[in-house]
């Protein structure tokens, strides 16, 4: 099942404890087709400027990427530099150039309208509401936020909401939106507005997904290495929403394995600079690192007469 | 099997969105026993001034706690006050007085001498040693420390870990210890000295317990209501101490399911103030828990053939 992805298609500069990379690919909509792609095929919406090596995704194109919903227009691409500190929990923005990606305005190629499944990556929620209505009869609407269109545009984004069935969000933006610390009760004021779950992603914490009745938690997986986390919540999006798509199914078993195939997508994007990790990922990698995730968290829970 | 606890038996004064505690019953030593005595009995050591409601502990008593090591002296009993945040994972220190506790020296019963368990609460890495030194022969040692202890007296505290089989500490703690942000390494580095297990809470967060090529990873229990999380930490280690204490075992299944009693520990901690929670959990509570923490992590990994 091909899943529409709407995001940014971006330049990265990045500065990590272990090295720098410059100007190499990232944005949301590239880490979500990298992971997701290992699942499923992807329609790939975004824009570009006229700098942008377009050549170089092509290995998401040759996994069943379509890469025709990626506009190129004159101007420069969005590009974001940025460096991580020592402890690679917290960074710092160098530069932000929105370039062509100031003036997106997603357009569906009559060939992407008849997506089932829908992932609709951080972008204002003006975009996102167009983005589905360009879209003929989407099953699952997946989207993504940030705290800038929490303040800026609560409005369209609380609207927004009524059309998603699946929010992922960082634990802040989880908070900020339902303005309630508490995660349990915070994502359940954000189902009451719409979505059936909602998937706060945590970053080395892992990623809980709250429905209703039941929650599951996946850890992040432990690595030796994290050699840049950029992109990390974007891959584990396209690891959840590719695993759900190629299973075409929202029921309980299948979420919480998509959750854990999530979890896999992040560590894998954080175990190099950009999406490199993700063009000599094999099947084999994948199985044996859910197969670690399954030993991470199992046990037999035999609960005997206990002392009090 | 009777775990010897030495450690703080304090008095707490408690601001929390929630409301006010004054002079409630607190401590490692307190809060350990509170959660240990669901499966074990323990022996407790410590300090307590004059000003302390003994009586207040009786129900520990009644559960199988030994207070016998519980060393009564002229003066105030070692006081903290705190206020906790509105997302209540911050908290600022109002007051501490040590009180009799600046001049604790932990004198172990000569009926307790034969505990095969101990647990060294945070306290200085030299009164550690001196317990460990009255103790005949230990089975298995499990040992706590903090940031304080980890700058001011780390040569004690190095010598200390070699006689150490589990080290359980916070994430912070665990870095700085080992002067590596990355948890995986950081764990190993401790490993190393001493430990063959290193558990690492974090909070909300879960806890992580890393062994010799297999790690196992717990998630905090997500309350509607996090009441007060003075303690969390003590009822995790109780939880986790107790369960294998029971047992009489460290064998890897049992670690396991240890890890899992003592976050459900740590839950119940945070639902009231001071160990009130305790007081009336029962075995079905503690059974009901554990399945849910089960149910939240459970999944069915069937590793098809993927899209790569």
């Amino acid at each position: 099942m091909s899943i529409l992805c709407v995001g940014s298609v971006a330049l990265d500069s990045v500065e990590t404890p272990f090295g720098k990379a410059e100007r190499v690919l990232g944005g949301s909509a590239v880490f979500f087709s990298a992971a997701a792609t290992v699942f499923s095929p992807v329609r790939v919406v975004g824009v570009v400027g006229d700098d942008y090596p377009l050549q170089e995704l092509d290995f998401l194109g040759a996994r069943g990427a379509d890469l025709a919903g990626i506009e190129k227009r004159p101007g420069e691409s969005f590009f974001w530099a940025g460096r991580y500190h020592y402890d690679l929990n917290s960074r710092d923005t160098l530069e932000t150039r929105l370039g062509v990606f100031a003036d997106f305005e997603p357009r569906i190629p009559v060939a992407f309208r008849d997506s089932r499944w829908v992932f609709l990556g951080n972008i204002d929620p003006t975009l996102q509401h167009r983005v589905l209505d360009q879209v003929d009869a989407p099953d699952v609407v997946v989207c993504d936020t940030m705290n800038y269109w929490i303040e800026g545009n609560r409005k369209e984004l609380l609207s927004l909401l009524e059309r998603v069935d699946i929010l992922m969000v960082n634990d802040a933006e989880a908070r900020q939106l339902a303005d309630e610390p508490n995660l349990l009760r915070a994502s359940r004021w954000i189902r009451e507005r719409g979505p059936s779950i909602v998937v706060v992603k945590k970053g080395e914490h892992g990623a809980i997904l709250f429905a209703d009745g039941w929650v599951f938690f996946a850890p992040g997986y432990p690595l030796e290495v994290v050699f840049d986390p950029t992109g990390a919540g974007d891959a584990f999006a396209g690891g959840f929403v590719g695993y759900l798509a190629r299973s075409g199914s929202m029921a309980e078993a299948d979420l919480r394995r998509g959750m854990v195939y999530g979890s896999a997508m992040g560590s894998y994007a954080v175990e190099a600079f950009s999406v490199d990790r993700f063009k000599t990922l094999d099947t084999r990698d994948v199985a044996e690192r859910v197969r670690e995730f399954r030993a991470m968290t199992a046990f037999e829970a035999h609960v005997e007469e206990l002392h009090v």
